[in-house]
């Protein structure tokens, strides 16, 4: 797994800690609620300290200028987009821009996240670089979500996200099934309506799917609805 | 248009001419014909100099582990997803990894394209952070393109996929249309498959769905078959 958390290993953990204590003398430091709204603006850079941000898209009311009770109807069934979680460690931004605003939310409680201009880095060189590597690293990983998501059936789209997903932030759980494979779980809950708004299916569609896959032993779910991939299922796991 | 091209005009030249001549003495710069493979490694940045590259994931025989003939035929569907341009002046990097990997194309003739060891830009510490910014850039385009992709509707997807291309490689086209409305068109075509590989759609679908679009005057294909948005189709025209 590729994170600031891990990589803190190999660089000195000062840094962190710089910033950490510059951030809460700075009040540039708050805890979410599970599920709130991380209010991020354009020219602010934001990292997660604990926990997991889930960053959303959604449309701007272009088809307002087009029929308004047609947009209403559509924000009313909630019409957004699941981006991907941005873990401990990773640093994120969000960039308005049309047709989509995208909006970051606390995915688990006690979310800790802190933010500063750009040029607050120029304190940290060295981090400022990390940060920039990170928008690398999570620019790769969002080419081979495009990838995945340009297969025709929903069901490869589903098991690619999925895989994904494990891949980037799954940790070993129980070894399950009759020959005890290994296994890593997400360790997030995600709704079946946010799974299928993140490959263009309805949520009905990913949960006949989602019971396709588990009676094939693709998939599993354990007692705390975490979703949890055998080992084969992913040829290379860099962990 | 974002764009090393036109950022330049904000920044020494200079730098872009010392990186090609030092590409030319070392037998780091090469043209590549229309859709020639540009033989990337993950180890090596590049750049396009001149041209377009194309982007393209495709699936790793992960599945000829289940069954051999499964996957041949898969193969010679040619699913491979295609996962966007980059333009002159931009970089790219391909980090191969399962179960997808990433190749690059060049996507038209008298493709320029350079690299280099990312410790090759120890020398010039400023471009290098500017190719930091740019994958950066790149990352929150993507953001975008993952929230169109969420939609349901084929059709939204296909929308937002084009305009989201057009925003950022849009040229001025010729005024189109009884009011004479502004237009932009994409410099580079792209075939009904490429689109369907894109969107998780097939050719035929495409194709349908582009002339629905064409009938109600919300593209057009100019002589040239170059797609071409007018205008008003786009709420915030960065150019």
């Amino acid at each position: 797994m590729h994170s600031f958390v891990s990589s803190q290993m190999s660089r000195p953990f000062f840094t962190w800690q710089q910033i950490l204590d510059w951030a809460q003398e700075h009040y540039r430091f708050r805890t979410f609620k599970k599920d709130e709204r991380i209010p991020a603006r354009p020219e602010l850079l934001y990292l997660v300290q604990r926990g997991a941000v889930r960053l959303v898209g959604r449309e701007q009311p272009l088809k307002k200028m087009q029929s308004k009770s047609q947009a209403q109807a559509s924000n009313n069934n909630g019409e957004e987009a699941f981006l991907g979680f941005v873990g401990a460690g990773q640093p994120f931004e969000i960039v308005g821009h049309s047709p989509f605003t995208i909006q970051a939310y606390a995915h688990v409680d006690e979310t800790n996240i802190v933010w500063m201009y750009w040029q607050d880095l120029d304190n940290w060189p060295h981090f400022r670089r990390e940060i920039l590597e990170a928008f690398r690293y999570q620019h790769q990983r969002k080419l081979l979500w495009l990838a995945t998501l340009g297969q025709r059936r929903t069901i490869d789209r589903l098991m690619g996200f999925l895989g994904l997903l494990i891949e980037e932030y799954g940790e070993p759980c129980e070894p399950i099934g009759l020959a005890g494979e290994r296994a890593y779980r997400l360790p997030w809950s995600l709704t079946h309506a946010q799974i299928g708004s993140a490959i263009g299916s309805t949520r009905v569609t990913v949960t006949r799917l989602m019971g396709k896959l588990r009676s094939q032993g693709l998939i599993y779910t354990l007692d705390d609805h975490l979703i949890c991939l055998p080992v084969f299922q992913s040829l290379k796991f860099k962990i």
